[in-house]
Formats: C-alpha cells, structure tokens, sequence
C-alpha cells in the first residue's frame, strides 16, 4: 500500500494510492494521524488501508501532498554511507555510521519548493533512501530489525555545502527551512525487498542524471541502521532514518552544480516513488 | 515566575513555584501545555501565572518533575562555547557557533536517574545555560533576539564520550536515552539579567565542584546564539537552546572521572536553579 499525508480544505489528512487516484480522510475525522496507525502494526495498517480504499477520491488540484510523516520526532541522516560517494568526499569507507540529524521544521513534501537561503547560494541535492520505524524499541537485534520498520520513503536531504562544514558538525548545513524534501508516498514493506535492497535510485536536475547507483551498495544496510542506532536511543513510531547519498552530489561535479531557482530537482527510486520539487529563492522574513 | 511540567495522578501537568510549595493543574483540565502558554507571549504568561497561584497544592511526593518542556521540537546544543572548555578540550575558539542536537528522547527531569548506558562507561556530566524559545522567528536581529526567549532553564548535557567521537559527528554520543536533564524549572526571562549573563555555573559529583564558571564568559552569547541559528531556521516556541559548557568536564579531569551507578550529579545556576540526578544503570530492554 501506498499512503499519503497531505493538506487540503478540510486541513490535514491521510490518504490512499488506488488506481482511481488518491483516497483519503481528514484527520480531524479520523481523529489520528498516519504515524499514529503505523504505531499500531501491519494489522492495524491493513485494515486502515481497506477503510481508506472504499473513502472519497481526492479531486486533483484540492490538496497539497505534506511528508507522509510530517512531523517525526526524529529524523536520524546516514552520512557517507555508499563506498563511492565516500570516495567522492575524499573520506575512508566509515566503521561505524556517521550520523547526524534533521529536525522536521526542515521538511517539505513533494511538489513544494525547496528553498535556497539568503545567505548561501551552494544549495546542493542528495538523492536518499528513508526508512520509516513503525514498531518501538531498544537494543533492536539486527535480525530482528526490519520487523520495526513500517515503510519507506524518497528523502532528497538537501544541504547548504558551506555551512555544512563552517565546523566540524554538519547540523546547521542540513537544518535549513524547506531543504528536506521527504515523499511523496510512505510505500509499506511488504511491497518491497527485505529492507528495500536492489533498488535503483538516481537524482535529476532539469533532467540531467547526476546521481544513479542502487541501494545495494550501501556500506551500512537498514536492518544495521536500526540495529545501531538504537544501541543508543529508542526508536519510536514514525521516525525516519535517511539512508545516506551515493556519488554524484553537485559539490562534487566538474564544475560544481547548485540548485538555482527555476531548477526543477527530481530524486527517484525505482518501485518507491518519484519526488519532484522546483527550487525557489528564500524570501525574507523577520 | 518559576514553572513546572510534571508528572502526577491525573497524568501530566504544569505547575507553579509559590511559597506554600508547588501548585498545579493537569494538563487535561488546562487543555494546553506549558509550550503552548509561552508561546502566547508574556502577557499570556503572566495571565496564566495567576492562575496557577491560585491552583492546588501538590502534595510533595505526589508528583514527578517533568523537563518544564518535556518535548520540544527542536535542541539545538552548542560545543565549545566557553574559552577554557575550547581550551581544555585543545580546540581553537570557534569563530562560529557549533552547532549539534539532540532529541527529546533523550531528556530526563530533575531528581530522575540519568543512565550510563550497557555499552560504554564513559558518561560524563556538562552543566549548561538552556534558553527556552518562546516566540517564533527566522531571521532574527540580535537586538530583538532576547525578546524571542521566554525563559532560562538548567541543562546537564551528558555525553557518552566514546560514541561521540567514534565519528566527526557528535550526535550518537549526546543522544543516548536517559543522558539529557532538563530542569527543574522554567525560570521566565523577567526574573534574570538579560541572555542570563553573569550568572555563576557548577557542576558537582557527589559534592565535590568539578565545573565553576559563569555564564559571563560564553564565546556566543544567547541573543548571539537565538541571531545565528535562525539564519538557518525558524525556531519555535518550546524549542531549546542549550548555550555549551564550561572546562572541568570529566574528561579532562586527571585522572578522567566517569559518572557511575550510585553517583549525585548536580548542575546548579545560581537564580535560575538546582539540578540533581542519581546515576543508575541501563536496565535492558528489547
């Protein structure tokens, strides 16, 4: 199943993929959010989905898609975590993830604009695959682990460059306003490989590949991400780990390419979805 | 004034330091949170303040201290932002603030056990100034930054040293569950010198002074700090601030002093408050 989170008259709601178009329900009727039903198990998802498949078609044109998680508590971002985007950063292959993090004031959905900031013109695109928890835990086995994981996603983890290295901490480059584009679907698992292996991702900017590998190729998979991370915290219902970039980041182009406004940036991954955001000029606000 | 969040018999609730003791009320009779009062502005809070004078007592021992906001959306926590610590911890004074997070998973409040996790016992304590935002912004002047911050609070940021450094980025070793405590109060921003300068800072282990130093002698001051962070986003009322730690950290102590199970940690900033947890550890759980 295919699940969307988006806005519309009757404000926020859920919704369903089907071949008719797009379901859904209002949250204010549902009294709950897509979060919250993933938190509940497959069970729970399915049996949601079969309401959402018999609801009202969303008329094109009446909503806007948001992150299908619009507010996690966590956004936990994977850096270096394919061999030759490693390379590309002049950085050993990692023994240990590097993570950092996103907060959702970050976050934008699908067709919504990214932002280039005022202060920065080095707006770069990184192509990602998110993982979305739906079970609860600590110390999670790695065998165990993709049990926790709910769904998956398309996250371009946008990063203005120069702030992402003004010190060592990349969190200010990462944490921009309107920078993490995350949709447009939230895909469950079972309509995919064990821990999304195999999948074919690639960025484009006006159309141009930049960025075209497979997530096989990442250095740490899902199923450790989780394992890892939660050595150290509790994952809960609806947070997301980014999986990490391959090669081919704008900084890393010869010469270098930035998002400007007009671009058109699409990060795809091939049986997920496809997430496309125009980029637009930051405009002051005090 | 001084608020609470806590925890009690009719679930969670906000309170009130009066001179009879604590007064309170739930948050399912209120309706709101104390995020949700501060980011009324300060009428509103003094509005409210009123009220709670007015509420019951809380029995002592009836109730559990809550962080005063137990989930802010954003922690936002700077590194080696006092002179001696950048020196201890044999860095060059940051020309900009560092900048790292951590979730809200990881918070306790005052007089609850901090936890020295399974897998390292390299815990160790940070007494900290946190500015709790009341109003929201982007792009705030720094002469209108102070007005953003509703309140100060106590931070201990307790870091598992090892899984800190084990890549570039910090965020694992600050984001372990049970290392981030928050409290014991709310101190609103009226009752202090303005960005909380000049206040002196401990930290103690079982009674013995390891941290001493005043708030004085921040590289990046608060209105600094609110000024430079909301040049990236826009911050919100209930988020945090946590304005970086002085040297004596147990790291560079000689030799190295690591918290233990059984421990007193105690952060304290005179006029803001008192911060004291046990050290217990980590109790698997899958």
């Amino acid at each position: 199943m295919r699940f969307i989170s988006y806005t519309g008259p009757a404000g926020n709601g859920v919704g369903l993929f089907t071949t008719a178009g797009y379901r859904g329900l209002p949250v204010s009727e549902l009294g709950f959010a897509l979060r919250d039903v993933i938190g509940k198990g497959p069970d729970a998802v399915v049996e949601f989905g079969a309401r959402l498949s018999e609801a009202p078609l969303l008329a094109p044109g009446s909503f806007r898609l948001l992150p299908p998680i619009p507010d996690p508590d966590k956004i936990l971002c994977i850096g270096l975590n394919y061999r030759k985007h490693a390379a590309e950063s002049n950085t050993p292959v990692p023994e240990y993830p590097v993570v950092f993090s996103r907060y959702h004031s970050s976050l934008v959905g699908a067709d919504a604009p990214l932002i280039r900031p005022n202060v920065s013109d080095l707006l770069d695109y990184e192509v990602e695959l998110a993982a979305v928890i739906g079970k609860s835990g600590r110390n999670i086995p790695v065998e165990q682990a993709l049990q926790h994981v709910a769904g998956y996603s398309v996250f371009n983890d946008a990063s203005v460059r120069d702030y992402q290295v003004r010190t060592q901490q990349w969190f200010m480059g990462k944490n921009f306003d309107g920078t993490g584009a995350f949709g447009p679907e939230l895909v469950t698992a079972d309509e995919l490989p064990p821990g999304a292996k195999g999948l074919h991702l690639e960025a484009r900017v006006n159309g141009r590949v930049l960025q075209s590998d497979n997530t096989e190729d990442m250095i740490f998979d899902v199923a450790t991400l989780v394992h890892v991370i939660s050595e150290a915290m509790t994952l809960s219902p609806g947070d997301v780990i980014v999986t990490g970039t391959p090669s081919g980041v704008g900084a890393r182009q010869n010469p270098p390419i930035w998002l400007k406004p007009g671009d058109i940036c699409e990060v795809e991954i091939v049986g997920i979805g496809l997430l496309s955001n125009p980029v637009e000029q930051e405009r002051s606000e005090a």
